[in-house]
């Protein structure tokens, strides 16, 4: 396994972690300090900002982890995969596809996620 | 159509157009001065970076153009689309997905495209 995809893995570990203090230590180890996140309907901003944000999603679903159901492409510093959000029942909240760029240290500097497939051409 | 939608199908123009004039003019229009762009093998800076390397991509296919073959997904400023390379036949030479960053003055500050599917995950 890359170093790219432990990385991302712990990154969604800490994501679901609902110990704020062990939370703080994964975001602290998988992003760079200023790092950005931003999916739909949220953002954050740095080690503070993104244990927060990650707090508040737990709120809106209770023991949910993040797992990531894809392998990890990445070229250039940049990373696809996908994730589902689980249930504690082993079913799947919301699934999307993060593109995740890293810094010159091999962490995190930003993710971007996108919910469900890629919507299909209309016009 | 939006105009982040106009502009990717204008980028999307540029890589395919064989007259060196109109291909520059289009990445002008297209991609601020010190955007990015990177696909698996390839990448470019700036608008003769860019104008260039979409000349080198049509030696190695030519005749062929890009078509947006997905619906735009946006949100914080970043996109997600799938394309192919259209043979002059109808087919389809490489399709892949584009993740569009656009600037503040709505060109495009990066482009990273991936190729065919996001991979399986295999651990």
């Amino acid at each position: 396994m890359s170093d790219s995809t432990t990385t991302i893995d712990r990154y969604l570990d800490a994501f679901g972690e609902p110990d704020p203090d062990r939370r703080r230590a994964l975001v602290g180890e998988t992003f760079a300090e200023n790092a950005t996140l931003a999916d739909p309907p949220i953002d954050a901003t740095g080690h503070d900002g993104l244990t927060e944000m990650f707090g508040v999603v737990q709120q809106h679903y209770p023991g949910h982890t993040f797992r990531r159901t894809s392998g990890v492409d990445e070229h250039h510093g940049v990373a696809r995969y996908e994730w589902e959000l689980a249930t504690d029942g082993g079913g799947s909240a919301i699934t999307g596809t993060d593109i995740v760029r890293f810094g010159a240290d091999g962490r995190i500097a930003s993710v971007v996620g996108f919910f469900g497939p890629i919507p299909e051409r209309l016009d």
